[in-house]
């Protein structure tokens, strides 16, 4: 680590910067709060290390907190104001690390584009979103359009002539005469901190606000729920760009820990990590979670490792092969539940377990309580009615509190829509168990309407990832003449077993469907079966429901 | 366990209560939240033990949470309303943990009493307070006016027929009734939620007014700063009457931890505890943990412990000998600022690191940052100026932020001159160290001023308790022809020395001062030292030196 010649952290930051109509006893809740004091405590600590790069960087807390400093305000200086949109494009490197920090200290709104969108997607994106400013990684440049918007390539190499060093050096004239107390803190916490845009598996994305109170308690419940310490060290798995990382930019920075950024999931990079960097939490969807437990690489762990897993439920197969080799996984619903596993769990079979802990769980700390209403009779039914604690009847997941989102950015129609009935109203089918645990069943749209009934496209995957074979699933509904929709099954075979049942597929599809029918209801038993190399998946391996149903549409 | 037979936990609790106006990505911070989502997520787990009255007690979260809710509603139905104080006057029992919850989901204000002071000064705060209810315990009824104020005697049985078990039956028709949802959150966060009073060590106590959001976001760090999660066993040591049991009451049920309350500071009954019920932490001044670490039944613990240090600094010799034994000091300035024991301290000598965790440290999780200003030039002088990082210069502690009280109760003159500059001047002086860290020299009072010098009784201490022969010591002024003032000390011998010094207290004098010149400059060494048998305290631990100085005053 060569830590740059700076100045000594200036601690008189809160000085000037609130106005004097805010009462003593109040400050606004902001994740930036979380540098300030994280370099104070820790000056000397290892904050972030991208260390394969080909100029590894090594900052620790005062270090980074200066260069977020700078990047505040240069980026004020490049005439960003408050309540505007600055864009990332970025892999997991330094400069989206410290985009969470300066944009926000610049009292501005993050952006994060994810880089595996097409050109056209991403030019909605940043016309939507109205951006002032890009922050670009050279290695994404030629996805952004020809614009006159102020861009500021990275070329990651943390070194004087890097255009972003660059810019941050400009900022650091002003910071070095003004420090933070130059920086008026944001008054109002109810103030946008991020907007993200969805996937837009259905139609055009949507812009998510989020705010800086809501990001300050869920980044907090982050830290205490995946036990991250002063002694902890984070592996960015996950790509930063998707949903602000989980809030885990700033919940490792609450908690005092090291954060690791590398460019891409690359499967043996990460478990070199594992092995060597004292790693002790990451973040990742099941899909990579598979991937990492299946890797050559694959050692059992000298000490524990904490997995957030989310974006979809984890098979029991995954659960059992991340704890065999010393991976703990931390099963949550966003910030919005966890499965909580109880004491009386450890005297069951691995199976019964892993079923539990498929559940998406109870409400997470910080968060408020989470309900499953039933659909509303008319489109401006606002009356929400809980289903029955039956663990079968499928309604939708509300919520409400501090941790749910703010608005769809220049949507108020599909604003009013999502808070039917002064909750959030999720999209995601689930059931109320008899211990106030939610499950979901599936998205509104990924529902199979089979002979009338409705069948969970996760449950049956999830029954089918149980054949030994099978190494990944998904379930999707094909239209059927007599029963309306029946499912369909995309597989990926082991690749111990890719041999086995080479030109014989159609053998295999008997077999699943033989250990379909042992587990699952006539209706909810795949029709047909299809083995394939890969799925199709989202950046942050969400498989792409829609992209299996243009396969199914052309069948 | 004999759960009570209770209806199933009310999870719509939240439907009903918040006014339309309040927006779904808000939700009021309010500890409350903490005990509802324990219910949920642990219904069966073992929330609150009091395992050693004569009719002991075990309450699983969803049996304490419908006594809580059972409570709630008997107030209401007693007349209390959203803003009434209700006082509670009890040593550590289940009552006062069920009021930190009750209360305040009545909307009441919580106004805890210290069970040691005299029938005089409870008479003050009960009519201070305005109190409109009163719960007291058996134990202390005796200590209460005669008054036409509610009355409610808990004889701690947790059986019919104890009056505060019947008081909570008379809820309980109401709450089975209406559950949660029959119980408004208070809207605004910012609303009072407990009215402790000062010690009154000078002049007339003060009652500290804190609100929810303040004591939510307390309670978050001392779980977070404490590590107390759901595993976590914390026993009742400090009085849970003292300053809200420094937020823990709420801190405990956010981590969803077992709490064990025992009636006194007996330190036998604390170490059976410590030995025989899987405690994880607990919370004492250092006078206390001098007596647990004293005490004859000691015995290296199995398992690590955490103690929790506040109310004065450890000595080097209380940190050693907490570490001998397996109990890992953690040392606070309320929920202000945390000692932060940096990786470099390892290599340390203990003498040396005691030195540096007997500092007040950095700003903690949550609060805001800490600051050390001189003193104001005249009475009207707001502005603040920082003092040198010198690790020298002697300042006032000011802080402001979400932790911070919210005023002095029915005091708009102490509140103005506490909120000087727009920050809570907190009355300890202290100086900065160039690393940022706080250390506290003196309360402002306690300061002696010898030979024109200021003389840290504080620090006075920390030199003579490394004397091997000394189990506590006291310094406070002494009136001095020359010199104006100058230290005189209060010591207490341990057990094994009483002999050796025994009739002759002149010769141990002269070898204290010996021991004193090494360390200390001349205007701080003491010029007088009496050996005592015990030291004249608070009910929290705390040295009274207003007693010492009475003393002092007739010499």
């Amino acid at each position: 680590m060569t830590p740059d010649s700076i100045p000594p952290l200036d601690v008189s930051y809160l000085q000037n910067p609130l106005p004097d109509s805010v009462p003593v006893n109040h400050h606004p809740l902001n994740p930036i709060s979380y540098l300030l004091r994280a370099a104070l405590v820790y000056p000397d600590k290892l904050a972030l290390a991208h260390p394969d790069a080909e100029q590894p960087a090594f900052y620790s807390y005062s270090v980074w907190a200066q260069r977020v400093q700078n990047l505040a305000y240069a980026l004020i200086q490049a005439g960003i104001r408050p309540g505007d949109r600055v864009a990332v494009l970025a892999p997991n490197s330094p400069m989206i690390a410290d985009a969470h920090f300066g944009v926000i200290a610049a009292r501005a709104i993050l952006t994060p584009i994810n880089t595996r969108l097409t050109p056209l997607e991403i030019a909605y994106i940043l016309e939507h979103s109205e951006a002032k400013l890009i922050l670009v990684d050279h290695e994404c440049l030629h996805l952004i359009p020809h614009t006159n918007v102020t861009t500021i390539v990275c070329h990651d190499t943390s070194k004087p002539g890097d255009p972003y060093e660059d810019f941050l050096s400009a900022g650091r004239k002003f910071s070095s005469e003004r420090g933070w107390a130059g920086l008026d803190v944001e008054p109002n916490e109810h103030a946008s901190a991020v907007l993200c845009y969805t996937s837009g598996t259905t139609g055009r994305p949507k812009g998510v606000i989020t705010t800086l109170r809501g990001s300050y308690l869920a980044a907090v419940a982050n830290a205490f729920e995946a036990r991250i310490n002063h002694e902890s060290c984070y592996l960015w798995v996950l790509p930063m760009f998707h949903a602000a990382g989980w809030t885990f930019p700033w919940a490792n920075v609450f908690a005092c820990a090291t954060q690791i950024t590398i460019r891409q999931v690359d499967y043996p990079q990460i478990w070199k990590h594992l092995l060597n960097s004292g790693v002790t939490h990451y973040c990742g969807a099941p899909t990579v979670q598979i991937g990492i437990v299946n890797d050559a690489s694959k050692q059992p762990l000298r000490n524990p490792v904490s997995a957030i897993v989310a974006g979809s439920a984890p098979t029991a197969q995954l659960i059992s092969q991340l704890e065999q080799i010393g991976i703990k996984p931390v099963h949550t619903y966003g910030p919005f539940t966890r499965c909580y596993d109880q004491p009386t769990w450890t005297s069951l079979s691995l199976e019964d377990r892993a079923k539990l802990m498929a559940r998406q769980g109870q409400s997470f700390a910080t968060a408020e309580n989470v309900r499953v209403v039933y659909p509303p009779k008319h489109e401006d039914d606002q009356e929400l009615i809980d289903v029955p604690k039956d663990g079968s009847t499928v309604g939708e997941i509300v919520t409400r509190g501090n941790i749910v989102m703010k608005e769809y950015f220049k949507d108020p129609e599909a604003t009013r829509k999502a808070f039917r009935g002064g909750y959030f109203n999720s999209g995601d089918l689930a059931v109320m168990h008899p211990d106030g645990v939610v499950q979901i069943m599936d998205r509104k749209k990924d529902i199979i309407i089979s002979g009338g009934e409705n069948a969970s496209s996760l449950a049956i995957e999830l029954e089918l990832a149980n054949h030994p074979h099978i190494l990944e699933v998904s379930v999707v509904a094909r239209p059927h003449p007599k029963w309306d929709e029946r499912p369909m099954a995309f597989v990926i075979l082991r690749p111990q077993y890719v041999q086995t049942w080479a030109g014989n597929h159609a053998a295999f599809e008997v077999e699943l469907k033989r250990h379909a029918r042992t587990r699952l209801p006539g209706f909810a038993s795949p029709e047909w079966v299809q083995v394939v190399d890969k799925l199709p998946k989202t950046s942050t391996g969400k498989i792409l429901k829609t992209d299996l149903r243009k396969i199914v549409a052309k069948l």
